[in-house]
């Protein structure tokens, strides 16, 4: 029989879906960023619950502080990706028995840093005993129902834009898991977008008012699985003709002579944007996003067929439906 | 500087609890069994979260199934002390690398049968590796902001009172983690306690419509414990004079020549409720909770003095503020 090792986190989910009774008219389905509740008078309560693992999810080099702050963070980031303002942010922290006193109050200083960015609150949780540092957090929030930004909803003809260019935190990634080099100051900046992201809330709020995003996805698990996964949801297909990779990927990549599309497309833990325009009201969309200093930048279009599809000097390449996954190795 | 075995779980929230900005007019404060946020129209939303670590909360002879029910039921249980129907149920789940598929249902079936259980459902969450199982679960609910049971209105004179016997749990976990035996009947008895929890959601929703409580928690942390953070939510006391010995733990007893006292104090993992009820209407509290099949037990007074009293044979002594506490051996 199969072991969680050789299933991988998407079989595993899917096994454990197959288990569950489906609530009734659940507003979002299973799958989306986000799990979400009919409170009335056309309101939504909006819950997220993810677990930074120390083993898995914190690379060498990040402090506690970082760490827990990054757990707060990437639950944000899912609240951003929907339109919906964190209120309240709850953490559920495994312990491990030679944490110094010192170490947990760097670990309550993240999580309070996490949350007061985002002008949310650290209200609870827990502690337990555990093997290694587990902090699993929980975002909540209330939106209009109307103003929930799903997976589900891209139209062919609709354009496809993020927040950012991509590929740092990949080569950051390089740098600290593969030990591979870098000038001192790229060295610093790719890094940095490791240990300290940052979840594009503001930018998801002003699009969510916009009601011009037709669907929309934190890139957090990469931005080829990204746009899989809208794909996915949305029944339709992408055809990227603008492929955002960030200037320093492309430094990294020429220093390694690796393959900046390959960082831009495949990487993770990049809290950006990826999301689906009402071609009508992509100016709309564009200066809401810019009036907070971010661009939103297009980088394809939504299409019929079901393909994810990369064009670049003249040629249409797949993208591959792959990115960070736990357990299996990419 | 001390490490989180010599602090113990209490002093390692206090340290993260001393890094957190509070949320200006907090419904319930830190410290309760749940998280509140006033959503308007005199409504909270409430939220729990609670992690199920398998090396210390899931002893020999537990299923996974039983396992991720209990990581359900644990949460829904303190959704139960303060009188909220559960309405949605997230789970966070840290997976070794060695589960099989089989396994993985198991969970995925353990907690829809405790969200079932209590009318909830399931409706998302995220799997990690990590190595050892992890349950991280959250609870979510609605209720009137004047329903909610909180752990701090009980006043000298209040009766307090229980929804059963205690020392089942304490005697079940002596046989499983200390080997200790008892007759077939028996040990089976205690040992489901451990195995399959109840939370007492029914009477805590019965409870809460009778505006009745005057404080409420469960007692997960062991009676003894859970007197403890009344008194100090409460800024009373305790004069227990009808300690509520359950038969079974008597019996166990008094194979193993234990104090049965000490079982029915000094345990963990009982999912009763212990509330301080208004005395003009212990009667409909009373009925309230017996309409639905449970028993209230009256176990004693709440006083002024803050101690913890216990009167048996005509002499009073203390009750010790101690119970399960991960890291500590207590």
């Amino acid at each position: 029989m199969s072991t969680a090792e050789e299933l991988g986190e998407r079989k595993i989910i899917n096994l454990i879906l197959d288990c569950l009774d489906q609530m009734p008219n659940m507003p979002v389905p299973f799958g989306d960023d986000v799990s979400a509740i009919d409170i009335g008078n056309e309101k939504l309560a909006i819950i997220k619950t993810d677990m930074l693992v120390g083993k898995t999810d914190v690379p060498p080099g990040m402090t506690r502080q970082q760490a827990a702050r990054k757990a707060v963070v990437m639950n944000i980031s899912d609240l951003a990706a929907k339109g919906v303002q964190p209120l309240a942010i709850l953490a559920s922290i495994g312990v491990p028995r030679d944490l110094t006193a010192k170490d947990i109050q760097k670990i309550g200083k993240g999580l309070n840093e996490g949350a007061r960015e985002y002008n949310a609150y650290v209200l609870g949780g827990d502690t337990n005993e555990a093997s290694d540092l587990i902090i699993s957090c929980v975002a909540f929030g209330i939106c209009e129902e109307r103003h929930l930004m799903r997976r589900s909803g891209a139209n062919p003809g609709d354009i496809v834009a993020v927040t950012e260019l991509f590929g740092r935190t990949s080569s950051g990634l390089k740098i600290l898991l593969e030990s591979l080099s870098a000038p001192p100051k790229l060295r610093k900046e790719l890094v940095r977008a490791v240990y300290v992201p940052h979840a594009r809330l503001k930018e998801g709020l002003a699009l969510a008012q916009t009601q011009a995003a037709t669907a929309s996805i934190d890139s957090s698990d990469g931005l080829a699985w990204s746009l899989h996964e809208l794909s996915v949801a949305s029944n339709a297909g992408f055809l990227i003709d603008n492929l955002p990779v960030a200037s320093e990927a492309k430094q990294f990549a020429k220093i390694h002579r690796l393959d900046p599309a390959e960082l831009s497309l495949y990487g993770g833990e990049e809290y950006e944007l990826l999301v689906t325009i009402k071609p009508r009201l992509w100016e709309k969309a564009k200066k809401a996003v810019e009036h907070i200093g971010t661009s939103l930048i297009k980088i394809g279009v939504v299409t019929e067929e079901k393909d994810l599809l990369l064009k670049a000097e003249g040629k249409k390449v797949l993208i591959e439906a792959r990115g960070w996954e736990h357990f299996k190795t990419v």
